[in-house]
């Protein structure tokens, strides 16, 4: 993770358009994805992963990955990221552009082939392959590479899975050549003592190179657990607007958590996200429209700012 | 806040009879409160709010408190818990039998007018008249009086609350003669590091006296409040089953956070409720049955329990 601003505290890094698309059916027109994406970015949202750069036969609604990440780089300031689950995507990925490639490698063997079909050896293979990839790519235009280590707090398929075992693969990829390494609740099976215990495990490990943690909300502990997260050492986070796609294990559960409750929640605590909280509530009604009784999650947005609220980051303090 | 039981590290007190019934404008027939509050101590929650002793005129749903607190009583085991907000209600409480009362006293004098109709001066010299009456009774029969102070991390009328009041104002209802008192975020307001400096400097004025959190979800931020409570030192929180009785301020927002998700998250982070989350989630359908259409929050009901799940508390872990 690339912490080069010093103007914000914790990094949000919005997954929507990748992780919250990626699980609803239908797809998104390419347009409203740049509006989305280029709304997401005036309210302050530095870094966005754009789409997943998969065969269309499994995710249709990611067909047009390339073309937004063209989109996505005309936006000035803006980080785009973009996921792949192998060196193929990865190549791809590349090729359109991206700043940021995220690598899902699962700590949990049952996990990597039924998500990504290969063996968690042969996914950690494939990263390898990439960061020999991106060392072909000129400084000045070469991507970072950051793993996410999915299931990293236990796996739906295979149960608990081992603290040691998710460091060690941690530290291998790192060393490896991974930019970041950050630990994934796939499932959301996490809780805040063992998020502190790994967070801060891995933070020891591998330093400046922890990544933005990934929860989801699947049993109503996501924001819990980010707040565990940043206390151990993390400085970025993964989060989707109105926790879009919600959750295919808990009808009307949210999927990943929500970036709004998460934007309010950090400011809240005095540290800066530069993410204007009303303008990215208005984000939302992009995502309405395009998508017409699609459900959108979260309670900040129904709620409102407290009375007096002031954001920490200071652009929006006056 | 009594802790009387050494098997249990954390005392979730279930406030769903009380804050969550009172929250929703129909009444719930007495007979399906006594089927609701035995099943929730038979699956292992200690201490319940029954209800509020209030006028019938304001609050139609708790006209029955008195025969509530006597049913209640008959089960073994169970601390019997109310809410009275004045010295005349808190009078009806003790005769009805109640093991231990709460007594809002709001930090803002605006919300206290609003919702209690009393200055919050009135309020204290209330509680005051409460703990004369408290100990008038004999030993044996005596309740435990604690009091919410109400607003204590902001005012949905007033706005930002001043820290050094609230810890004052709990000082010297402590000194007075509290049993016990809690930090209430009536309005949903609270984030986790005000959580934690607030109770970290309440634990260090009343120490043992620190009472049971009250975090209400209205912004999504209730579990990671109650885990930064925990963290700060207290030992006991308030939670409602199902979440019921949402927020009026938030449409599809939870009020209360929900006791369910809240158990499953202490028990996952090592720490012993007593409660069987199984059986916990069982309890819904007494209410989903008693309040036909009234919506059920809460994640971990749909979710289910993760693979491998165990329990901290050792009679379930077998």
């Amino acid at each position: 993770m690339t912490h080069t601003r010093n103007d914000i505290d914790v990094t949000i890094r919005e997954v929507g358009p990748r992780d919250g698309l990626q699980s609803i059916p239908r797809s998104m027109a390419t347009a409203a994805k740049h509006r989305w994406i280029a709304a997401l970015a005036a309210a302050g949202v530095g870094t966005i992963e754009v789409g997943s750069f998969v065969s269309p036969r499994f995710l249709p609604q990611m067909a047009d990955a390339a073309l937004v990440v063209r989109n996505a780089r005309l936006i000035p300031g803006l980080t785009v990221a973009a996921l792949a689950p192998n060196f193929r995507g990865a190549r791809n990925a590349f090729e359109a552009g991206v700043h940021q490639l995220v690598i899902p490698v699962s700590a949990s063997n049952e996990h990597s082939l039924a998500n990504v079909r290969l063996t968690t050896e042969q996914a950690i293979d494939e990263a390898k392959k990439v960061f020999e990839l991106r060392d072909s790519i000129s400084a000045e235009q070469r991507p970072a590479v950051e793993i996410g280590i999915s299931t990293a707090f236990g796996c739906s398929l295979s149960g608990p899975v081992s603290e040691d075992w998710v460091i060690e693969l941690a530290v291998h990829l790192a060393t490896a050549g991974a930019d970041a390494v950050h630990l994934s609740d796939t499932v959301g099976y996490a809780n805040p003592a063992q998020v502190k215990r790994l967070t801060f495990r891995l933070k020891r490990e591998i330093g400046e190179k922890v990544g933005a943690a990934h929860f989801h909300n699947t049993r109503g502990q996501g924001l819990a657990n980010a707040v565990a997260a940043l206390e151990a050492g993390a400085f970025a986070l993964d989060a989707s607007l109105a926790g879009l796609g919600g959750c295919p294990y808990a009808p009307g559960a949210t999927g990943n958590i929500v970036t709004e409750d998460l934007v309010f929640l950090v400011e809240s605590m005095g540290l800066r996200t530069g993410i204007d909280l009303e303008k990215l509530i208005a984000v939302r009604a992009i995502v309405a429209e395009a998508l017409p009784g699609e459900p959108l999650y979260g309670h900040l947005a129904d709620a409102g700012l407290p009375k007096g609220f002031r954001h920490a980051s200071p652009m929006f303090s006056a």
